[in-house]
C-alpha cells in the first residue's frame, strides 16, 4: 500500500501545495493535515501544487496527533536532527525498502512543523525515526524537500520491488488506535501504581515506555494480549476463590 | 570530485538560490549560469538560499553552453522526457554511483531552464543522460528539486563509496573544450566535403555525430588521432612524393 504523507502543525500553505507536487510527482495520493495553520482549504496550496488539485481535495485534516494515525499498523517519524532514542533510524532509502518489503497494512510518513520538527511526544508514538542524510553543517531540507526525498525514495524502491515481500508473519498488525489505548492503559495503571517518581520525570519515563512498545509492530493479538498482563498485575496478588 | 552543477538559461532568481540551497545540503559547492534571465549577482537568488550565499558569491557566469563546459571532463544532462537518443540513460542513482565509480577529472550536471528543458543541442554535447523516475503523467520536477535529487543520489552514493574506485585506465581524460574543438574540426570537413544533404537534416546530423564521440569519454591523445584521422581524409589521396 501507498504510504500517508502526514503533515503536523504545517505553516504555509505554499509549502503544502508543494508537498502535494512532490507526492504527485511519485504516485503518492493521500494526504493528511495536522492542524494546519492558515485553515483549510487553502488557495496558496492550490497554486502551488503545479496540477496535484486532486491530491488537496481528498486531503483530511485531524486536530490530534492519535487521531491522524489512529488507523495506521506502520508510522515513520522523519526528523533532522540525531536525537537519542530507541527507535529504529533509517535513512530514506532503508525506510523505502523497509516499506516495500514488509508490506505493512496501512504504513504513514510524519513531517513535523517547518521551522521545529517533531516533538519527542511526536517520535514516542511512531515506530521508526527516518533521518534524511545531508550534510551535517547544512542540513536544512525544506517541509516540501523533506518529503520529495521520501516520496522519492518509495517511489524507486517500487520499481525496484514492485510487489513487495509480505513479512511472513502470523496475525494481524495492530492499528495506531489499539496500540495507543493500550498505552494510555498501561500509563493510568502505572500512575495510580505511583510509578511515575520523581513527578517531574513522568514525561521522559512516559516516552521511554511508548518508545519500546513502538518498536515491536505488535498485532492485534499481541495488545490484547499485553492489556490483559496490566489487568492482571493490577488487581495483584489476592486470595484465590478456591482457597 | 564534486561534480559541477551547470543552469542553462535559469529564469527566477528564486530558483537559483533553492538550487543553491540543495547543493549545501548535500555538500555541492561549485555553480554556473548560463545567462540568467534576470542578471547576476541576484537579490531573490541570496534570500532563497537560506544560507547557501558562500555558493551563490562563487557562482561563474557563462555566455554560451560550450564555455560553460569548457573545462570539464564529463557532461551529464538531465531531461524529464524520455527522447531518442544514442546515450547512456542513468537513473539519478546510475548517474551518482557512475560519477563516483568512475571518479572523472571533473564532472558537471546540466539542468535546463525551468519551462523547457535542454534542446537536443545541449545533450548532443553531453556525455550521458540522467532522466530522474517520476510517475510518467505527473512528472513536473522543478528545478530545484531536479537538482535537489541529483545532488541527493551524489552525497548518498558518496557515503556509501567514500573513495571511489578509479577506472582503471591509461591517458588524460579530454576536457569539454578539446572534444568540441574536435567536434568543430569534423563539422567543418564535412561541411566542406558535402557531406550534410539534405541541407535540412544537417542539425540532426551533426546532433548523431557528436552524440556517438560523446559517448566514449575520450583521452586527449584519442582525440588528437582523431584530429589526425581528419586531417588525413580531407587532404584525401595525393601523390605520394616517393612516386
Amino acid at each position: 500500500m501507498k504510504p500517508i504523507i502526514i503533515l503536523v502543525d504545517p505553516q504555509l500553505g505554499e509549502n503544502i501545495g508543494m508537498v502535494a507536487r512532490a507526492m504527485g510527482n511519485c504516485d503518492l495520493s493521500e494526504l493528511r493535515l495536522l492542524n494546519p495553520r492558515d485553515g483549510w482549504p487553502n488557495e496558496m496550496a492550490v497554486r502551488a501544487s503545479a496540477g496535484a488539485e486532486t491530491i488537496l481535495e481528498n486531503t483530511k485534516v485531524f486536530e490530534t496527533f492519535q487521531d491522524a494515525i489512529a488507523d495506521l499498523t506502520h508510522v515513520v517519524a522523519t526528523t533532522a536532527r540525531h536525537r537519542r532514542l530507541e527507535k529504529i533510524v533509517f535513512t530514506a532509502k532503508e525506510m523505502a525498502d523497509d516499506l516495500i518489503k514488509s508490506a505493512y497494512q496501512k504504513a504513514g510518513i510524519v513531517f513535523g512543523p517547518e521551522k521545529y520538527g517533531l516533538s519527542n511526544d511526536h517520535l514516542s508514538l511512531c515506530n521508526a525515526v527516518v533521518q534524511i542524510p545531508t550534510k551535517s553543517d547544512f542540513s536544512s531540507l525544506n517541509l516540501a524537500q523533506t518529503v520529495l526525498i521520501c516520496a522519492y525514495e518509495w517511489y524507486q524502491a517500487v520499481q525496484t520491488n514492485p510487489k513487495g515481500n509480505f513479512k511472513n508473519r502470523e496475525g494481524t498488525p495492530a492499528s495506531r488506535l489499539e496500540v495507543n489505548l493500550f498505552l494510555e492503559h498501561l500509563e493510568n495503571s502505572l500512575e495510580a501504581s505511583d510509578f511515575f517518581r520523581p513527578a517531574h520525570k513522568k514525561k521522559r519515563m512516559l516516552q521511554n515506555l511508548r518508545n519500546i512498545f513502538q518498536r515491536i509492530d505488535l498485532t492485534e493479538q499481541e495488545v490484547r494480549t499485553l492489556r490483559g498482563v496490566i489487568r492482571s498485575l493490577e488487581e495483584g496478588p489476592h486470595a484465590s476463590p478456591r482457597n
